[in-house]
């Protein structure tokens, strides 16, 4: 063990060094040497509880969340005690979350001073499958270093930010009153993945609309054993959070140790079909150059060989 | 060598028997256990001349493909003169190619007593890379058995369609006066593909517009050593044709043995890597299934192991 090696990291960051747990999370994200390492340490520990926030930009998400990690601070279970709350803010649209990060620093502001509370903001830089491979890395090292609880936001209701979003234990779906515009795009997407609706700003007029018409979409929509809940909160008021940590307890609860395992072995079989797409993808892309590549090129062209047989000498030797 | 072989199939399809052309063409489209051994013959001899002919549906490309071949086999010459006709009609938007099916059944009649035409619909049946793997392949069957001359005729102007006919050594986009808004969805790439522009129905108002419009679009567009000319042609009265053959005589006189040997090695490169993509892209399906798969998902719900080693196990065992 060398300073730098994943394993020394993780043993720093479980004992509160935050540059330590910075690195790694620095490694999972990039193309870097140290990628394998980390994640062979960050899957051996078992996987935190996995809290997915998504909905419209300005739907105020960001200032629910740290509403929602200062009620679990503070004692508020959400299936047992909090004792440390990460946050890991997503932007697939930015290459590098520039809005985020400054969100970021603002927020760190807040919780500077409260070691229980880690914000992190995602980039991608060269991740083999982007993001939607990073985040899950991502997550399983904050995992390995402590946090029982992790929170992932994304900024918006696009397909990739959704399907991120809800790679998680519970879904919480953000909307505010007169929500139909900013979320018709992915209507569909944001009701078959959220455990929780919450309409923020619910200060404003046309929160009984709202609820009204979410509740019409779940009735029509499939039936699932588990009906969302719908909680209005006004972050600026501080007025709801409670009944939004409640619900979030009872989804937890709902879910069990068994239902809650079967969950996340099909998001299992998900991620691993995805590492695997990704690692197929890296092999094309090295078999589709290099010298092999145009011997091969320069044997069909002389009709000497056909395109699938060509096609296999190369995944052969790639 | 036994009744069905590949090998066999090329020989009699040599000797002029339909029946086995028919069957070597069904062995490159669908996924039949022969594919491998037929493409591995086929590809064995050198390409035949490809002519694409693309175009917005109604554009009478059919017709005037008709023309085209009766005109050739008449003794205009396409760079030298033209024993026998092959055309492959594609259509990727339909599975069954419905529409094309019926479009030969009428042709055929027009070709019926005529040993040096040859007419097919491809459909894909299951063909590892759908119909723009499955095309090329055919071509070479069609080149294996004494073609030397193969037209692909698409039906439309989309993505799909556009690229297969301009995967040809001459690329004719067929228009009619007023022809704007029909190609309106993929101006650029029929620009970009064009050999030879044809103005089909020239019996119609409008011609003038329509070659003003097409001369500005080429001086606006990519400066090519090659200038598309623009033939107008109406295949209703039989005029123009003979300026079609010319132009493209013309197009493979230009072309000569090297400018055409390097656009091909550009083809081949680009079909290679199609191939490459197709394979791992069902080494990627098949790793997603099995016992072997089962066992890496509970190895990762055990946190037994990581998602890329678990991956790499697949690849390195399927």
């Amino acid at each position: 063990m060398t300073p730098g090696d994943p394993v020394t990291l993780v043993a720093e960051a479980r004992s509160g060094s935050r540059g330590a747990l910075a690195r790694l999370l620095t490694y999972v994200e990039s193309a870097s040497s140290q990628h394998r390492a980390t994640v062979a340490v960050a899957y051996a520990s078992p996987p935190p509880y996995v809290l997915g926030l998504t909905g419209p930009p300005g739907a105020g998400k960001s200032t629910l969340g740290d509403l929602l990690i200062r009620a679990l601070l503070d004692g508020a279970p959400l299936g047992e005690a909090v004792e440390r709350v990460a946050v890991l803010c997503v932007d697939p649209s930015s290459p590098f979350t520039g809005g985020a990060i400054l969100g970021d620093r603002i927020r760190m502001q807040e919780h500077a001073t409260d070691e229980r509370v880690f914000i992190r903001s995602m980039a991608t830089r060269g991740h083999l499958g982007g993001l939607s491979l990073a985040v899950p890395d991502a997550v399983r090292v904050l995992g390995a270093v402590g946090f029982a609880l992790v929170i992932v936001e994304t900024v918006g209701v696009g397909q990739m930010e959704v399907e991120i979003a809800s790679a998680a234990d519970s879904t919480v779906v953000v909307t505010n009153p007169g929500w139909g515009d900013s979320m018709q795009a992915n209507k569909a997407g944001l009701l078959e993945v959220a455990d929780v609706f919450v309409i923020n700003k619910a200060d404003r007029s046309g929160v009984e609309e709202t609820r009204r018409d979410l509740e019409q979409m779940l009735d029509l929509g499939r039936s699932r054993p588990w009906r969302p809940p719908i909680v209005e909160t006004s972050a600026t008021e501080r007025r709801g959070v409670g009944d939004l940590v409640a619900a979030l307890d009872g989804h937890r609860r709902f879910l069990g140790e068994a239902a809650l395992a079967a969950a996340r072995r099909e998001r299992t079989r998900a991620a691993l079909v995805g590492v695997l797409r990704a690692l197929v993808q890296a092999q094309t892309l090295v078999g589709s150059s290099g010298a092999i590549f145009e011997e091969l090129v320069d044997a069909l062209s002389e009709n000497r060989t056909d395109p699938y047989r060509a096609a296999e000498t190369l995944l052969s030797t790639s």
